[in-house]
């Protein structure tokens, strides 16, 4: 590496790919994760902080080499005493950490373990619009059962963190499927190839087969393709899943290789939610195959679809149960995203209002939040397995949707600023501003260079002050203060006519001991 | 570097240094927080959330070698497309992040820019009991003023948070001080050596003589040893500031070489704390020595020492005249701790209550916050001077000290758990917690497995749990509900003698029906 060249100043950048935030973005976040704390609290859950810092290994990435830091994350060698210790790394996510702290922990933590974690995460990638290395995430596991009851009581509690924080009822949608449903219909799939025919058809052969050993079609093939379904449709689906497709471009897409029929199973899954759960749960059902649903009534093999369907309905009980009725969860099969990495139940919350996209097109806001259940979390290090389903919910779409929803205001109103008429009596002008602290109204003296009093105003705009306060040696004599009201002041000037402005002045001039009280008033009518 | 080995499990811990926070650690600081975010808004600040992750050019350090990242800092170098890109670094404190963002969007920001700022920070440092490498910071600063009035309601500010926080009025005090009192009189120092006789000592000379320039007297050497006064009280001081001292151990200390007369202004400087603030200042004043004083009157001679005084007055008075006495704030010239970082005005907020320390000794909490003015911040990169001032609030000490004056719970009460005696009726519990829980009583159903019951009560001790709700099949049936006070029980348990424990059942029986008011009523009582 080159010395270090002599720079006379360093550039006064944000590092690319990260941003800074100031006011109302910092406070409405803040005020929105503890609403959602609430919730979590009230359910049982307990805050956990993990270190912001992990050793690379307990991530689970590889090790890096010296000269490439392990890519995804942030990454760095200790300098202990031999020189070169462990490599570390910003945590990347909440789960990895939680599956850390748990295996290190789990003697003195519950079990079940139910915790919430929110804070910043970094991820070691290309920045693009929109796109930073450091973002929020919001985090709710249990770990530790494998009850249903668990995974019904993250829905509940998603539903209700959804309307705490703002989200009216009928806005939103929390989404259950379960991976194990779609395993079962891969499990009856019957490639169009000829691996797939060499496979057993016959039952007593079947017994000696794992069912589950399906390297002839690829699963994760068949996810990507249903994810497409709705950019292509179902026809769109039918054709990648069998012979392939032109796209738009004219360029053809090879198909994933099933046979129609098995193709079409597929979409029926997919389109299988009816007008209630009961319905939706029976039309899965019939889509197991009767093949396969025999052996497993007459001769206990397992089949993961009923498993999967049963555990659907165990949920639905639950929720039924407790009064969440499909208006607000409900079982839908079409729930695809991020399912490869669930090993059961799956859950999506949807914001169903509609927004207009940058093109100016209508489309719904779509998804905030995600989960599901996940059994692996902590064999890594213990060796043995722990079952745990948890969400996380996208803290900035959620907080963008509060907005889009005028749930939070765009840009919050700034604090009363008294001005500076007389810099000599800076002391009265600070007496003014407690008083209207003590009496809870945001307020400050302009602490700038008082001499040119329309840089004071430009200062009150700039913050977005809804009231200036002036006291100069007149008003001071007299006992009397200026009171102007910069809110109706901006409407007036923008307009109004002569007469209107008469009628209403926007500056109004009250005795020094009514301050406080004609400033809550005027703050009161803007609301 | 080695080839990494194939290890089978990764450890599970958290790295040397770092630690996790559980339950209430996070949400009493997350609460606390909040407070004193409550109040620096009422004070019309700002919040801002810069990035973890600065570019260690911004952060002021020198490029670190590649195989040693910079010392102090965790740091790692980006790749580029050229391989390497630019070296990043994560915070160390709240103050340099402030700089490089205030340079870079001070057109945007209003000028003063009141900002504050709460998150953790990084040190890469040897870890010690109770020193991690990741640790919260709480900052609030002005930048862009010279006002004492940002100063004064900075002190202001102080003393409103910590009663906001819980810490009463009379338990603490915010002392304040000014750098450039101590400058003014260690410019009137004459050191008892050679280079300090050469010194102009006659007025005309003075005129083309930098006061300033003393390298003949280390004013680090005085700030030290001043800063020793609590050890060694102000006779081992003045031995130190002159001929040196034998310390416990026998060993002899050199000294800093000033006369006895100079020694004595110093330890006169710190002991010059009045009956009240005009005292002080009087005492400071007198202090100045007449030369230089005359000097300043006569020839307009700048003297750090009467604007350092002259600032602490203009303090005083504002604070004054918002009602700040000095049972809150009060000019004190031995607060000396980080004297040498500032360039005029510093404050120290002590908590004055008296706790018992690790060896059972009385001594005061001391100080939870500390700050000053600086004026140099933004100069390394824009070229320009912009004076800044701000405290910084030690947030683990303020909330330890809470904890101390029983202001937080050390341990909170955890949820109510209904427990699990019918495996099938799960969703009759979950019911029961539901409608809990919208009661706003914290609540959950026990979901490990519930064949013993045994275990299922070890659970709720281990959540700390106030109290057990138990259905069985004959509770059912008879509509009923068990309602276990666990608070009550584990009294009566350590000492209630058989006959209490008839008079005062921890268990009751009630409708179900009742089941939340009940709840209600037991937890009303524990408190």
């Amino acid at each position: 590496m080159a010395k270090p060249k002599k720079q006379p100043r360093p550039k006064a950048v944000t590092p690319k790919g990260f941003r800074d935030y100031f006011g109302e973005e910092v406070t409405q976040r803040t005020e929105m994760l503890r609403k959602i704390a609430g919730v979590y609290h009230r359910y049982g859950f307990d805050a956990l902080e993990s270190s912001a810092v992990e050793t690379v290994e307990a991530l689970g990435k590889f090790l890096p080499d010296v000269d490439r830091p392990n890519e995804g994350v942030f990454a760095w060698q200790e300098v202990d005493e031999n020189d070169k210790g462990d490599w570390m790394a910003l945590r990347y996510d909440l789960t990895a950490p939680l599956a850390r702290v748990y295996a290190q922990h789990r003697n003195d933590l519950p079990t079940p373990y139910r915790r919430y974690a929110m804070g910043p995460v970094w991820r070691n990638e290309k920045p693009g619009p929109g796109r930073y290395r450091q973002f929020y995430q919001c985090d709710a596991d249990t770990v530790g059962t494998a009850s249903m009851a668990a995974d019904a009581e993250i829905c509940a509690m998603l539903s209700d963190t959804l309307e705490t924080v703002g989200i009216p009822r009928g806005d939103y949608l929390v989404r259950v499927n379960n991976r194990k449903v779609l395993n079962g219909i891969l499990e009856g799939l019957t490639a169009d190839n000829d691996k797939a025919r060499s496979l057993p058809t016959s039952f007593p052969e079947m017994l000696d087969t794992k069912v589950t050993d399906l390297e002839f079609i690829d699963p994760d093939a068949v996810l990507r393709t249903i994810d497409k379904f709705d950019k292509v449709g179902a026809g769109g689906v039918l054709e990648l899943l069998t012979t392939g497709r032109k796209d738009q471009s004219g360029a053809f897409i090879d198909g994933v290789g099933l046979s129609e029929e098995d193709a079409s199973r597929v979409v029926r899954f997919m389109q299988s939610k009816g007008k209630d759960n009961r319905e939706t749960l029976s039309n899965l059902k019939s889509l197991m195959g009767e093949e396969s649903l025999a052996a497993h009534k007459e001769h206990g093999v397992y089949n993961a679809g009923l498993e999967g369907i049963e555990e659907l309905e165990a949920i639905a009980n639950l929720l039924e149960a407790q009064g969440y009725g499909p208006d607000r969860i409900v079982i839908d099969p079409s729930v695809v995203r991020g399912l490869g990495y669930y090993t059961g139940p799956v859950y999506e919350a949807e914001l169903t209002f509609e927004i207009f996209d940058e093109k100016g097109r209508k489309r719904q806001f779509g998804s905030v939040a995600g989960g599901g259940r996940y059994d692996d979390l902590v064999k890594r290090f213990t060796g043995q397995e722990v079952p745990a389903t948890g969400i996380s919910i996208g803290v900035d779409r959620l907080l963008a949707a509060l907005r889009e929803k005028g749930r939070i205001a765009a840009q919050a109103t700034g604090p009363v600023v008294v001005t500076v008429m007389d810099r000599d009596r800076m002391a009265d002008y600070q007496a003014m501003v407690a008083e209207l602290r003590n009496a809870g109204i945001r307020a400050e003296v302009y602490l700038g260079n008082p001499k040119n009093f329309g840089n004071q105003l430009k200062y009150a705009d700039k913050r977005n002050s809804p009231i200036a306060v002036i006291e100069g040696g007149d008003e001071k004599d007299k006992g009397i203060v200026q009171i102007k009201d910069l809110i109706l002041g901006a409407k007036i000037a923008e307009s109004a006519t002569l007469e209107e402005w008469k009628e209403r002045p926007s500056q109004f001039e009250v005795p020094r001991g009514d301050l406080v009280a004609k400033v809550r008033e005027i703050l009161d009518n803007q609301d």
